[in-house]
């Protein structure tokens, strides 16, 4: 059941599909105040959602913001990142879900201000709420993502590993990645390009001395299985003769100073204006350049600095230099300093800037911060519908930094520029269930950590995680120690580990495409699996990854394992990656365990009577296109048998919905195995 | 056994106290390298030490740099804080413990490039190194400690509550923090006065409007139990007619530019000097300045930004403003604006500016690059050698925030500008047996956090460790939320947790004097404690607080439990702290436990066959001198009986080794307590 309550008159941000929903006139659960609703949590009450913030799965304890943020340190006193995700569920006393479709600043003060009121505060009354009943916390989620629509489905490539690096300068710098990972037998399906492939980093193009022949590169990488995922970023460089930027201005294809001008702020090459995604002619051009991309053989893209980031404003720079012209001139003292120096920091995505520029959508000029979190969900959609027409049978891959629910249907998100800190291991898991929930099944983190310098063992425990997210990418920031896995001592644990995702590969790709066929989740919270287990609601490090698996990743510096808690009995998996992921498995009763992990192990755990369809052969898998994904063999501890619905496509096309993509697998209580169609093979 | 080496002309820092020991010719277990040492570690080794720094107790995984900094954001990816201690063990196929003797920067990569190699670097070879060896762990601390010297002893009322903020900005403000403690019977002791006491950031002077009777107001404090602790500063402001920067720069006792004019900085007043700490006669003359505040009944105080924090050098403040002349005339791109703001913000504490100035030491002229670790030891050394001269029988509190080992001597520490993060609980933790290590027993944390904005939850959590350290202190940075415990809700929690910190009292001060006065540990790592439990030695969440008690807190979000591992049979104490700190015991065997702890709750355990002697009626206490110290109740877990050595002394003099402090406490097996001195009263 869904309560539907319009207040004012909201902008239509398109995050919902359709509009069958009929209004209500009151709501349930949420009392309505001058500037929101307010709720009165029992101690008991568990909430989730959010998508990508800091802090825990149970978002309990914590004002966040949904106002998208360029913001690189995410420690626990952040309020926002990059993306906006107004869905939430209580859990507790009363369990319902919840939906604020408002594309400008929303508050969730989740027992912040006081530990038992939940507080939302939204900038405008001009929104739609949305409130979702259900039988149980999946069946909330499944109703919300039907609201908002199928996930976005990526290529089947995309789910292999993929290498990044702010930046691999030129064509020499990429083979000698690939070359590395193939001489170290560590699977590998893509090299991410970061700014520095452009010219000048300007926007759909290449730089002719570091990428001389690029559709040739791009062929040449194809044929070792390797993809380039080239970067694009928001902003388009102001710069004559520079045929987007020449296009932009003569078509007003930019967003605009109060007086129609187009509004400067600078970013990576300096002066730029922004496209005006929201302008939907505007966003079809914009859509259209990745052509140039396209057609020299590039099949993924990620797209950055959506927020919109900004270095600065120009208005506000100048006034800036002219204040410290008047300090330069003073005693600067701890009042005069801290301006001087705030000043300075304040110049970088100032959300008073927000207020300098406007939109021209199809519902009228929007000054920008009344429909801020719009802004890179509609340029992944400007990508998404492009493709749709360019490349109408085919996936290509895109994940953006920016999102707000809505994209979620055109594509996925890397959860930006994360540390090498231990911390955000477990962060990057806190996020995955809470992105899930919101539609955004294709994820991931920079493994290994974005800015600062990482260590070999968080690089290897951070795999430990990343092998069980859609998105494994390895991404690390100008200037730090260098991550790529062949760099480490432990090279047989990394290629051990980096195999053993290629062997997950035919559960991950199957869990992954029912859950986006189903509006289902990838990746839950114990909670969800376990509804009617106390303490498995209090768990925060660990989750289901699809129907068969409970994951608890290492988390910990020199840690040698680590406390897990089963809710019911499972088989516990170990697999020993530095000896080719040799496996020893064992039953576990329920309850608290002390499991040892040794930096060279994967440990996880099946549930009884559930299924895990395994490929084989890890040694000869270099990328996906070696993956047999109709010759599986099946990991189970079910001594009464189980079945498992998989699913299987070629990866590439979009009929992802014939019924021939699903088989039905079994496995008997004497330990044979069969498959309802003759086109895949399982054995025990 | 103690080995030492010299290499070069060392510089005397005078860490160590004597010089009886011989020199050797070669030293155990450390290889020389050109420019430090190195070790080969094995996979179980384990690295304790280095004071106060990130990370873990186990400080192997990361690089560490002695070079003290004021660093406000702690986090996992910073590799010095505002300390240097160059002490370290490694225990595992070897166990020794080594020190480098050196005021310059010292690196301590502990497999950080290298997984498996210990790895020091040492600025410059003149250095001493000592090498200790052991019968245990503890034992290497014992002799370490001996080495530099008996630590700091504040006096008793110190280990009271103290409540900080940036600022209590006048007299009124800080009898409302008075009258609100007071009124929710939470005990309290001192009120911390950050920078806004001074008159315009000056040293040694108190504002005439915000504190116009300054010295009755410490009296009539002091009449409700109330210390007031003022802050000091390591900078003296430039102003003519301010009588100490006059006197300092009349007699030379400012550090110098290499021409010998004084060396210009700017902090808190802007334009300042810094006193010359190792130029004896200046440090004398610094330390007499206290006398000011002593003289008003000051009893203690804290020396701050004396890493020494610097906000800009004068010649660097100049150059850049005209390089920023320059760029405001050019497009800022990613490099310019990047230049351009990281030269603004490497205005402050730029380590190359500590090449710019001098010292004069009895050593002769030193660039302060090269001894810039024992600034702030020197600046707290001239505190504490005038508090001699000054007060010779009487114990002035003293804590400092940069600090090297040597400064151990003459005051404590507090772990600085940290965060209202959980990870920072954890933190606060693992710095506590480092410290120790290093001679520093007096510390403790910024409870609540300095930085960002606290929860409720949070510190009430984080009192839960912090009602454990010697130094027990509140503090927050202006603009913060207010974080006061009488602020929150759960004020019966808050009220319970600060009186069960003085019913610990009586363990807690004696257990910190008997570490003091024999060159033990306050606070251990289960390793130190528990050496042939391999498990133990890997718990990086649970300390050992004096012989008998092990604790265990909670430092997460939401958490109502958490896993503890006992490494032998132990008694649970659970305490009740919102219903007047009732406490339930139960016996649980060894190993792994899963724990509820509510919010309002603290659990901790005792070892069998130890005593914990108690203070008696917690509701009337409302400040140290409340407490009974000769009238005990024991908690212990000891069927065949128990003893314990029990310290008490006046708290104020300095007779600290007299016999009769040490009273001889016996349980036997049928439950009948005594005392070995008539003065001290014990029941079961």
């Amino acid at each position: 059941m869904i309560y539907k309550k319009q207040y004012g008159q909201p902008f239509d941000t398109e995050s919902v599909v359709g509009s069958f929903l009929p209004m209500m006139e009151t709501i349930p659960y949420l009392t309505k105040e001058p500037d929101g609703f307010s709720y009165a949590m029992e101690p008991q009450d568990i909430l989730y959602g959010l998508g990508e913030n800091v802090r825990g799965i149970n978002k309990r304890g914590w004002v966040y913001e949904s106002k998208c943020s360029d913001d690189g340190n995410h420690t626990e006193g952040k309020s926002s990142l990059y993306g906006a995700y107004n869905f939430m569920i209580v859990s507790g006393k009363d369990t319902f879900g919840f939906f604020i479709d408002y594309p400008g600043k929303v508050t969730f003060d989740c027992g912040y201000t006081d530990l038992d009121t939940l507080r939302i505060t939204v900038a405008e009354e001009n929104y739609d709420l949305y409130i979702i009943e259900g039988e149980s916390l999946t069946d909330i989620v499944h109703q919300f993502r039907q609201l908002v629509g199928r996930s976005y489905i990526p290529p089947k490539w995309a789910f292999g590993n993929a290498q990044s690096r702010w930046s691999y300068m030129n064509e020499d710098e990429v083979r000698e990645v690939v070359a590395n990972y193939r001489a170290n037998h560590m699977p590998l399906d893509a090299v991410v390009l970061d700014i520095d492939y452009m010219e000048r980093y300007k926007d759909f193009t290449v730089d002719a001395q570091r990428f001389p022949r690029f559709a040739d590169f791009a062929a040449e990488m194809k044929a070792q299985g390797i993809h380039l995922v080239p970067i694009i970023d928001a902003a388009v460089k102001v710069e004559e003769g520079y045929d987007v930027y020449e296009e932009g201005v003569k078509n007003g294809y930019f967003c605009t100073n109060q007086d129609g001008t187009p509004f400067v702020a600078g970013v990576w090459p300096g002066r730029v204006h922004f496209p005006d995604m929201l302008n939907p002619e505007a966003r079809a051009w914009f859509g259209s350049q990745y052509k140039v991309l396209l057609d020299q053989g590039i099949e993924g893209f990620w797209n950055d600095m959506n927020e919109p980031a900004i270095f600065y404003a120009e208005e506000r720079l100048k006034k800036t230099f002219a204040q410290i012209e008047k300090y330069s001139k003073q005693n600067l003292d701890i009042s005069s300093f801290g301006a001087f120096t705030g000043m300075v920091a304040g110049l970088s995505n100032n959300e008073n800037d927000y207020k300098l520029f406007y939109h021209n959508t199809k519902q009228g000029r929007m000054r920008h911060d009344k429909v801020h979190n719009l802004f890179g969900y509609n340029m992944t959609r400007a990508a998404g519908e492009a493709f749709e027409r360019l490349e109408p049978d085919k996936r290509i891959l895109i994940y953006s930094r920016s999102a707000c629910i809505g994209m979620h249907r055109y594509g996925g998100i890397w959860t930006g520029d994360n540390h090498s800190w231990w911390s955000h291991i477990l962060l990057a898991l806190h996020m995955m269930p809470s992105l899930n929930m919101c539609g955004f099944l294709y994820e991931g983190p920079d493994i290994g950590g974005f800015g600062s310098n990482t260590t070999e063992d968080l690089v290897l425990r951070w795999y430990g995680l990343g092998i069980f997210s859609p998105l494994l990418r390895n991404h690390s920031a100008n200037g730090t120690r260098r991550q790529e896995p062949y760099r480490f001592k432990n090279k047989a644990a990394f290629a051990g580990i980096l195999q053993l995702r290629y062997l997950l590969l035919p559960y991950i790709y199957s869990e992954y495409m029912k859950a986006a066929l189903h509006n289902g989740m990838y990746c839950m919270p114990l909670a969800f699996a376990f509804p009617g287990d106390d303490f498995a609601r209090r768990v925060e490090d660990e989750v289901m990854i699809g129907e068969s698996l409970l994951i608890a990743p290492v988390y910990e510096q020199n840690a040698r394992g680590r406390y897990v808690y089963l809710p019911e009995e499972m088989l516990q998996v170990r697999v020993k990656c530095s000896e080719s992921n040799r496996i020893e498995t064992s039953v576990l009763p329920a309850g608290h365990h002390y499991i040892p992990v040794e930096l060279d192990e994967v440990v996880f755990f099946m549930r009884k009577g559930h299924l895990l369809p395994l490929a084989k052969d890890g040694k000869k898998i270099q990328s996906v296109a070696d993956v047999d994904f109709a010759d599986l063999r099946l990991l189970a501890y079910a001594p009464d048998g189980a079945s498992y619905e998989y699913y299987t496509d070629d990866g590439e096309t979009k009929d992802y919905d014939k019924p021939e993509h699903f088989v039905h697998i079994t496995l008997d209580a004497d330990g044979n195995t069969k498959s309802d169609r003759a086109t895949v093979k399982v054995e025990g």
